[in-house]
């Protein structure tokens, strides 16, 4: 029998004792031995809980328990679960954890103590919520050179932008609903501004290739901009808006790692991921694109992964996971201003044409999007080829001197 | 420094050799020991090759080379892939095969043996292709009950399908197409008559399920009798036909499992898997659905599976992996004519008002299908309840007794 203790029983954690005790028969059979629950850690009170005998409030009780094998970490937030992981793990405990802030900011030097002891930590759920991705990246494609990953990792934004673009709500409008069926929490921020994105794509990052890519570094762009307009005339260029997290090597040996809204074609894969589901897409000079999809959040499916990672820790208690990557270091993420990509743009000019010539003179060769009653003081194209982010900045700062406004800009990303 | 030998130089067994080469580094550092290729078996000669010394024709070479740690697996058919399997085994070198066929109907025996011997028996690109599915399947998603599996197994017939949905090519255009482009080969009867996709569900069920699933199991069928007239009337009920293989557990505690052409919905994630493309989506009682979508075929992707499962046996090659299944019995899979579906039926009768009046009678509620130009003694419907496969035969035969033509029948399924 394994004993493990589970931190935190909120939303992931108590979802995680659900689904241990919902399919214990066929876990312990997967996981050829018993998992049972020893602790549960929660400074709140469950009385009524069939195993409310398990909760404790001191976390030294498990910390200093030679029984407990294996803690799951389902708090959130870097403190005191970063606090609590390492204490663990320096206590010879193999962990797994659903805790994205942690593992993007701390997972570089939580993986060499793994490495150091022998330990396990895993942490499957930490992207992705129940889809497969961190394991399918690093044992199924293995074989493999990834070059780039492009996800729409938030379900909440992208909940947003599909009801924006299926049924021309407000961006307002949008997230009062997602915050009223509780996919948005009260303080949207993290989600609306990309930061949950960019936590997600730094472990991704970081696991292909090798070094940590702390969030930081990453430029990082919000939808809280995006309007109905924007909507329309990417229909018009035959594209829908995503939340991208988006990494790629480049030819130096660096980074572009970026979060931003991203026009993709509609006919992609990318495209058809809709509501509150997550898509992933990788591709690897052998096995081209591949795409998970699945739900990016929520109680059972996070639950699902997380007590997948318990299994297969169970499985090899004395055989310690071959995940790992080193330390990041400044630099290794190009400066996303030396980075190019495909423009859309929409600006508010009194001489239309006048935008129109001067852009083809900036960027060469554009494509016009239209909408149904745009004012005509409103124009708005798409580059045909990759521009300079620091020359799209100058040319835009010169035109807005020029008394040009820009209304929007948004990347093309070819998904 | 682990040697392994590749039996077979055909198109999976040459990208084998080329990834191997290819991405050496990485793949040493991943594996974290050095791969060396110290055999090929094939009877054909390869002189211009840089590898040519590696060949032989004698299958005991290698069976009896204690150095041979892996042996891959590349050949395809039955015979003697499994006996060279086999023998290979009870030497005690682990195996990797991208066989179906040797997986679907051998598997149980095979993973015996590997149970006894503690060997690993790996299959990642016997099914999808590059598509990461079994690992997920069996580790990522072990805390889940899954019960139901659907899947586009099979890339040729998939293209086939997309251009008569796509550019009304008639099935023999895109079949000769899909010749031309090399997908399909000489002989299109495994792909287009669904044992391919056959062989790929009942490896799915056999895993997710515990318990070998045979092909002789499985009521399979192609997409042969599908015409541009079933494609048109599909698009008026809003989906479109793709060739699935689907495995759903019971409440009686049976299987079904089938193979065959199904309407699934426009907006569903199935249905923008086209082209070549695989897609198979898992549903599980903690995640809810999941999508795995990538390339199902060709040399590089389906290479990319073998050598990360190659990856995965070095790094274990002490420590077996719990990959098992037991033996199948008669009676676990339902026999499909007990088993229900909703349907679309495509019938040719003197007086169609009838016909619609009497599937009301035997079917219950039903909506009809449209399609520019029809005959006037064509009607087609789709039926809203499920209704047991054995009833619409009868009901079929009697009106096909009573002059009324069966032109069309395609299950509907719900995803």
């Amino acid at each position: 029998m394994v004993q493990i203790a589970v931190l935190g029983h909120g939303t992931v954690g108590s979802g995680v004792v659900e689904v241990l005790r919902k399919n214990h028969g066929s876990i312990t059979k997967k996981a050829h031995d018993e998992i049972h629950i020893k602790y549960i850690l929660d400074l709140r009170e469950f009385p009524d809980l069939p195993y409310a005998d398990k909760f404790v409030k001191d976390f030294s009780a498990i910390e200093n328990d030679p029984e407990v094998d294996i803690v799951v970490e389902c708090m959130g937030g870097l403190h005191p679960a970063y606090d609590f992981v390492k204490a663990c793990m320096l206590k010879g405990k193999h962990v797994v954890t659903s805790n994205k802030e942690l593992v993007a900011t701390k997972g570089a030097e939580l993986l060499k103590i793994a490495r150091e002891k022998n330990l396990s930590f895993l942490f499957e759920a930490s992207v992705g919520g129940g889809i497969p991705i961190i394991r399918p990246l690093y044992q199924c494609l293995a074989a493999n050179e990834v070059y780039e990953i492009a996800g729409i990792l938030n379900g909440t934004t992208n909940f947003i932008l599909t009801k924006m673009i299926r049924e021309q709500m407000s961006f307002q409008d949008a997230l009062d609903m997602a915050q009223k069926l509780g996919y948005a929490e009260r303080d949207p921020s993290a989600d609306v501004q990309g930061d949950d994105s960019c936590r997600k794509i730094c472990i991704l990052a970081s696991l292909v290739f090798g070094k940590h890519v702390y969030p930081e570094q990453v430029h990082t762009e919000g939808i809280t901009n995006i309007t109905l307009e924007d909507v329309e005339y990417a229909e018009s260029l035959d594209g829908v808006i995503k939340l991208l997290g988006r990494v790629k090597k480049l030819e130096d040996g660096h980074l572009s790692v970026m979060v931003c809204p991203a026009i993709v074609g509609r006919s992609g894969q990318l495209a058809s991921v809709e509501d509150v589901f997550n898509g992933i897409l990788v591709r690897g000079d052998a096995v081209g694109d591949v795409v998970f999809y699945g739900r990016g959040a929520g109680k059972l499916p996070t639950a699902s992964a997380v007590v997948g990672d318990v299994i297969d820790c169970v499985k090899r208690l004395e055989y310690k996971k071959y995940l790992y990557w080193e330390d990041g270091e400044k630099g290794y993420v190009k400066d996303y201003r030396e980075t190019s990509s495909r423009f859309y743009l929409r600006l508010k000019a009194s001489d239309a044409q006048k935008v129109l010539d001067a852009a083809k003179v900036a960027f060469g060769e554009i494509q016009e999007a239209h909408r149904a009653n745009a004012p005509s003081d409103e124009v708005a194209f798409a580059t045909a080829e990759e521009i300079q982010e620091s020359k799209l900045e100058q040319v835009l700062s010169q035109w807005e001197q020029d008394g040009t406004q820009v209304l929007g800009c948004i990347r093309l990303f070819d998904y």
